[in-house]
């Protein structure tokens, strides 16, 4: 299933889309896409099976879509994770993932506004696979286990400004929680319609030119390890989300003058089955 | 006045604290101590008049205290904010603040049982003020604009687990995200009853010996700085939660072999005016 949030920022409905594209309206029948949805069997089963009867209320088509997950509990990141993008940088592979966090507060929509912040000079896009966690990983011993966990996918854009980043004293974090800097969508893709995350086609373009062209095939730490690692080191919960690393192409790793984002550029990408975002820059 | 939570964990009531120490059950004025309610003068208003009317039911004094505020947005973390603290780790007093993130998932009551994390041989403590917001900083000009987006204070345990954080291939947050590593309060005490927020002493105990005993007065970057500093990186919200580091006094600062709390310590900290934690210790 493709789920998804219709409506106005902060107050979106929940939707799944039917087989013509279209958003059939859940909110008679779940509350929100959420945490607490994606780890209910039964009401997923009660989705299903309304969305096959074509009974659902359409919703206008032409509607605002929001990230299609509320109440996110926390967005953690992995560094480094595309053999291409470490080699593009300039980073050893990583030994071990690289670990480090977005607020829930930065996620708006697939083709929201993202704002460049106030002082930024760098800019800067990565598209990325985000895993959508159901089921609670906590010390987790096998991949099953951890795909077993891991209630869908879809696409994230981990804006991040690199002077912040890692030119001001210290941590990433500090370059990848401005306002706005965490597009979600458009859908939830759940994971049975993901039959091998590893092979997935992820594509970035600023301006209309092809800038990312990479592959979930050149994760030097797959998805599952990637869930069964973090799982040693915190308590994964449904409603959380893995942005898992973007592949080369970044401004970050091109020759000076590197072509940072500005107020007026539009940036679209996507992944193959999981749907296309596109946002225009604004100044903060 | 001293805000805080009681019952069990997950269904915590909200309540007030009166002033023969007595917790007072809000539960028929507001639905939760949450950033909604920090937020909302008059909801505030209301609850200063009722706890003066000494007309509130009386909560057992004798149950769970849970953390002081509830659905926290996100906990944004100072590292190295005590002159005293960066030089007995080594390292040199920063130009500007480091910042790290804790998942509010991490947060329990002051005396909750801490998990000590399995595979853990340097889980150490840091005893720390914690800023709780209740007005939207963005981009804020003034300390003076800083402090008045400060709804309160209260005691926050920042545990660390070190070889996660220093020696696991990169970003603080992977040793500081572990499960129960953020306990939070009792009170969460209104910014009127401190007047000076950089003239607090902070204490923590291990089995009854003082470890760290601090003050505010020595933070590099003090609570107007810190609030103001963020709000120039990323928005923040009523209920989010500001970690401002914690003074000299922690295990990662001692000689070998450094003493990592284990499985039946019993960790001990307070804040003047604050109140008191006691949280023991025990494996995951």
């Amino acid at each position: 299933m493709k789920l998804l949030r219709v409506g106005p920022a902060g107050a979106e409905r929940p939707a799944v889309l039917d087989e013509t594209g279209t958003p059939r309206d859940l909110s008679g029948l779940v509350e929100d896409i959420d945490g607490t949805l994606l780890a209910d069997e039964a009401a997923l089963a009660r989705i299903r099976e309304a969305a096959a009867s074509g009974e659902l209320p359409a919703l206008d088509a032409g509607s605002r879509i929001g990230p299609p997950l509320g109440r996110i509990g926390k967005i953690v990141c992995i560094g480094l994770n595309y053999h291409d993008h470490a080699t593009e940088t300039g980073a050893a592979i990583p030994e071990e993932p690289i670990l480090f966090m977005k607020a829930p507060d930065t996620v708006v929509g697939p083709d929201d506004t993202v704002l460049v912040p106030r002082g930024s000079v760098k800019t800067d896009w990565e598209v990325e696979l985000a895993v959508v966690i159901g089921r609670t990983a906590r010390y987790l011993e096998s991949d099953e286990e951890a795909l077993a966990a891991v209630a869908g996918y879809a696409v994230a854009h981990d804006v991040s400004e690199r002077a912040f980043q890692i030119e001001r004293g210290g941590q990433w974090d500090k370059g990848k929680n401005c306002e706005t800097f965490n597009p979600l969508g458009p859908w939830l893709v759940t994971a049975d319609e993901v039959p091998d995350p590893q092979a997935l086609a992820l594509r970035l373009w600023v301006n209309g030119e092809l800038k990312q062209d990479g592959t979930t095939a050149d994760q030097i730490f797959p998805v599952a390890q990637v869930v069964r690692y973090l799982s040693q080191f915190m308590t994964l919960y449904p409603g959380d989300v893995i942005n898992t690393g973007t592949p080369a192409g970044v401004a970050l790793g091109r020759p000076e003058p590197k072509p940072y984002l500005r107020a007026g550029d539009v940036v679209e990408l996507e992944i193959d089955g999981l749907g296309r975002q596109r946002q225009e820059l604004k100044g903060a």
